[in-house]
């Protein structure tokens, strides 16, 4: 199974931290990500995203591109949330028969789960705004220490 | 200091695995390689390449696009070289004031070295021919299990 972290893009201020918008760089960077990803064949059979708008507003972006289609809001990938809870909806779709997973979420929780299911210390990965990590997991839990790091990257290599 | 790890390109058969050219395919890859590196504003102030020709061709290519200066050919880098003997070669180019060094080499010893510079297990992570894996590494050695991943792409997604 693959699967796809994805930090929001750029974000502009908020009435509160769980409303910040995108900004329309931000958004329009996710624009041009969703097409490259078009493009490369990328796409994902659930998308998970943390309820903060500047999340969801990153993963239906990705939707509107027709790569991730509907998105589910999840309340383990918001700040706080834990890898054992991502890990649980990641196998609840798995189980239904999702090869390919994303999240979208926020740093530094995805590059310290990257780390984590890599067998990497935390702190050893960089995640760019709008920056994918994917990873090769193994076809049954456990999954941490057990997966293959297969991309890294930022919106600007894309 | 930024270390490339950069994995030759494909390549052909040859009359010992030392001679083994790139494939046309594998050289117009690697040039368009060079040239997204190039307009991602990458270069590097050192280029060691291991003596295998499939990887000094890949140097070369990087070269001849404006981003790699003289490559020099590094026996520690060619198969059976250590993690321990290139770090002395970068150390050296560094201590000239290399903050930009590539390293063109062979699986699997890029990306085990990658991972023990990030501090994860051997084959956590996979590195495609043409591929590139970029870490930030402390100003002092020791830089074993103290680097962060910052890139790790194909060609593809290049």
């Amino acid at each position: 199974m693959l699967l796809y972290l994805i930090r929001h893009g750029k974000a502009a201020a908020g009435a509160s931290d769980a409303e910040r918008p995108l900004t329309a760089d931000g958004a329009d960077e996710m624009r041009r990500v969703a097409r490259r990803l078009t493009k490369l064949g990328v796409a994902f059979d659930a998308t998970l995203s943390s309820p903060l708008v500047r999340a969801l507003e990153t993963a239906d972006l990705l939707a509107e591109a027709g790569i991730a289609g509907a998105v589910e809001a999840c309340a383990a990938l918001a700040p706080g949330g834990t890898l054992d809870e991502a890990l649980g909806e990641v196998a609840r779709r798995h189980a239904r028969g999702a090869e390919r997973v994303a999240l979208v979420g926020h740093e530094p929780t995805l590059s310290e789960w990257a780390a984590r299911l890599a067998g990497a210390p935390a702190g050893s990965l960089e995640l760019k705004k709008g920056g994918i990590i994917a990873l090769e997991l193994p076809d049954r839990p456990p999954f941490e220490g057990r997966a293959t790091l297969v991309w890294l990257t930022s919106p600007k290599l894309l």
